[in-house]
């Protein structure tokens, strides 16, 4: 079978770099296309990207040139874009408008009502609002959006939760990794022996994203699910994984032994299609008291697991706990790249072009 | 005026440490007797302590003979405890039987019911419990206790708010410094690109010890605050200050600023003491978007004052904040050592011999 | 082919997890026998050992039960030594005696004239020693020992350069991970935003080893290498791999790019013997001005390869150079596993029982 | 007495907040104007700088405005550069020109053959250079530099040992904080479990400054110290304190202990002058075995002395030990301090306007 060609948009950063690794070696897709900012254009991939990661940059993209994120430089059914938010979201639009399916890990149009927030596994009914979207805006691609990287834990482990029990309300403290911020991101200074309790416009994320994934697709929109989700969001110095404490409401009383059992056995919904990048389980669940930790956990199913533990009764709300998730895998390039599979998995890779 | 001489049990350890510098140059008390463990006994403290804190070891110690800790030893009306809690709790009743006050940070009769838990500016009524403790267990010496190192921003931040506008239950994410574990304490390799969601015993503490220290004295015990509390604890890569994220339930409805100015005004109990160690003001309100942050906060007050920001509404409960307080300053030997200046100024130290 | 069971001693430490990882797959050798302290015998590996590494235990081990290091408990025909230095070393003579071929991590016998201190690249003809050995102490198995880590890029950059230009002295400077020093080792408090400029009996290791294993096989021992090696080692907060800064003076003057190919060149002495664990190539030279890194760099060749770079002029000797190697991989149980597919290659393995 | 007015140009920085913070209640120099580039001009201090350093911003320049650093906006007789080294040298020139001494930190002019480096302590007599730099220059004031922050341990014990016995040629391998790459500076992903071993352009300043420092005032220029340095260079995850080991040749044979005691005792040239910021020692020795070490040591003598320990024979040269001094206190912005101090009391300020 031949490989789809794909399209990596600002493949030099954090995020793009996750992209080209993980895609190194996919049995459907391979990168025929990557972009970077005009600084950038027409120098070799290895050249113009420092490269961030653990192993060698892949050999294939290392003479692969940098090109715009045009739709004539795109030429590609599909694309995998780590644009950085500063970039218009308008570039993602016109490569949608000419035809190309765009899996965006970019906040811009997470907000959009068209514009499904897609965790492969919790809502690919949300995919839906593709027709509303071409309907719409007369284009011939996509446009499908991850969520922030916090939203992820958090989301899977309130629908395990709610399908279960029913969630009330949420509360999410998160320790968030270095790597969150991109390169070159955080100041050593900064973080050497600190802990930074802020993270510019992620804790509006975490309450909102969420609540839209797990919202239900009506009619033309989405309605979000109808608890409130809070969050305090800090960072803390570790290279990758995020951690979320959680402390939740449940709508029926649950005994902690229901809870982990409901956790650990939310498959989602897309379990039968066998995606190559879907974990199996989706929801580890660790038994040890000191886990999930991020150093030793992240790389749960190749980094697209979500790690709980702590499971406890909790004297406010019914239970607290503890979720782990990789935020540059499971939490963006691998959260797409799921996305993808399964887009091409329901047909609507062909439609563009 | 001639200063009280003290004795330090448990010297050589990290809490040990900060009480010897901490009373280095100390108005009212002088180091008089240092006790350590059978292993260091006899030892000059130069030889047997390894000194953990910036800045060198008080040079008035260095040539101190550590002693056991036993009433003949312990030839002083005031002791300092930082034994561990591996340490029999009835090394401190017999020195307080034999007439020594003990100011202790061990958590081993915190939860008696005739010792209290003290934070001085908090609930120095609750002193009122050493009659009882003296009636009945006979002895001429007191036993007072200092609360868990995370126990107090959140107890701190709690009075403010119960004064002001009733508390109806908190949720507290703590993010603790590893010198909280001692010397050794925690290893290197477990830390590093980590975060550890699990500290042994401190949930249950954390839960507790506020209910304690906020409860009313009634008649011969202390009726326990009627508020639930609710902690998960983790441990991340800071030497000193613990950072914990508040999310509370209020009683009746309050803006903002309503709340910042309850914690800005909050002065305590004894405000009029003008204790040595009391920070003027007990609670500092940072307004950046990013504070309080562990190595920036720490030492405000001298490392005695509580530090908070980021005041928000909370989507669940009513406000959430985030608080920082020194561990083993404000949350151990400081606090300690302002106890004792309270019993002094009410006339308790002379009681025992 | 029947894979030989082995035997790991001390299979609970750092080192000790390395080997059973390493050897979890291994084509040649099967983990049958593992030991640990008295503490510890008796008890699954699962629930014995603090896994330290990155990935999960391997699940063959998890239910072994911990023999002690006796010649009765350890039924192979080879065992891998990571027993502690405080272990005596007359339990691996022991076991030697009784047929076992010991390959140790151990210090305690490198200094014995009759046991060869290996790098299965550089000196394999050293094993003409285990004759004398056998003969001597009247063994039925041998003792072999890998060097100190830090011994080791230091050997192999010596080895390459003594080969191409003669080698006249050499200086270096250690930068050292926290493995080395094995678990719980190096307290957090002790290393956050700090260096540590000393390891016990480090530097006398790094300046007596390379000399042996770079020394020459006359008659019955080995001459030492006639150049002298001054080292100061230092601890850094690093997981894995030790730097070194190398500054040698050389016999004869030679170009920087003569030094660069006499690195990349160098192949040492079982290159045709293509074993399992030898990387290829076994030195890496780096162009970029900044590596190699430890974080980025440690785990080039599987962890086997020695990664050099930053080759310059010297100012007061000929050339300076920066060389960095995975310290519990090639530096430990890697460099064992190594020596122990020597043997077998060289049919030493069938000696014993 | 009046204190003189002085300027800090480029207050802003990582340098320019130390001499903030050193300035801060002098005794004979008060902070005047601060400067910072045009982005910044005619902000408040408290507003456009990010206070990087322990404590709090001093209260005294948090209302100042940021002027730029020209002639007429810095109206003082003596500037403090902490101008980063982008900004054309020809800034310091003007000030000189028109009357201003200027203490410079920038590297940009100390290899100019009339602008001396000067250590106070060590080559107070390089100042006989300012009088060939005026008449060759035509100035009114002057221009003095501050050594790169690794040459200060170097030169001074290289100064210490060469008075007592003479020295061959050094060898340093330097573990350098982040503070000395400025701020933002190091990217956290850089440096978590990492070592970069290259700092850009140091290893030329480390081997030529102490040569210049150390050399001979002949005539209307400086001859270089006749002795070889040879430096390699690495970034360790460390605040503050920069760490040189150091292997030294010497002209004679010397004993351990003549070796020790020649640091203890050198006290450098100005020591009757009883400068403010002059550290009584300059050199601290340490006998134990693991110091000096940059957290427990960086702050002897506030920041301005030499530590220094871990003396031993070398088996290369003659011997060796390790050396630490505060890159942004003794290294940067106090030294230049105390080089003003020196200027003022030798009548140099007055020079000028």
């Amino acid at each position: 079978m031949a490989r789809i060609p794909v399209a990596i948009l600002g493949a030099t950063g954090a995020v793009g770099q996750r992209f080209i690794q993980l895609l190194d070696g996919h049995p459907w897709f391979e990168v025929a296309v990557i972009t970077a900012s005009e600084r950038s254009e027409g120098r070799r991939y290895g050249e113009a990207c420092r490269w961030m990661l653990e192993g060698e940059m892949p050999s294939r993209v290392r003479d692969m040139i940098l090109r715009p994120s045009t739709p004539e430089a795109v030429d590609c059914p599909l694309a995998f874009s780590a644009l950085p938010s500063s970039v218009p979201g308008s570039v993602e639009e016109e490569l949608a408008r000419a035809g190309v399916t765009v899996c965006s890990n970019a906040s811009t149009h997470r907000t959009d009502p068209d514009v499904p927030i897609l965790i492969a596994e919790l809502n690919p009914d949300h995919l839906g609002l593709l027709d509303v979207q071409r309907r719409r805006r007369g284009w011939r691609g996509y446009l499908v959006t991850g969520p922030n990287c916090t939203s992820v834990p958090v989301a899977v482990v309130l629908r395990a939760l709610d399908r279960a029990f029913g969630v009330r309300h949420a509360h999410v403290v998160s320790l968030q990794a270095l790597s969150g911020a991109g390169y070159p991101g955080v100041p050593s200074l900064d973080i050497l022996d600190n802990v930074i309790p802020f993270i510019a416009a992620e804790e509006t994320k975490v309450e909102s994203e969420p609540r839209k994934i797990l919202g239900r697709l009506e009619g033309e929109s989405i309605a979000l699910a109808p608890f409130a989700i809070s969050a305090q969001c800090n960072r803390v110095q570790v290279r990758d994984g995020h951690l979320v404490c959680l402390s939740i409401g449940l709508a029926r009383r649950a005994a902690l032994s229901e809870v982990t059992e409901a956790l650990r056995s939310y498959r989602g919904e897309i379990a039968d299609l066998d995606l190559p990048s879907a974990p199996q389980p989706l929801v580890v669940v660790r038994e040890e008291p000191d886990r999930p930790q991020p150093w030793r956990d992240r790389d749960a199913g190749g980094g697209m697991a979500i790690v709980v533990g702590r499971v406890q009764p909790c004297p406010v709300n019914d239970i607290k706990l503890v979720a782990l998730s990789h935020n540059t895998i499971r939490g963006a390039a691998g959260g797409l790249i799921l996305i993808a599979e399964l887009l091409r998995a329901r047909g609507l890779l062909e439609a563009g072009r």
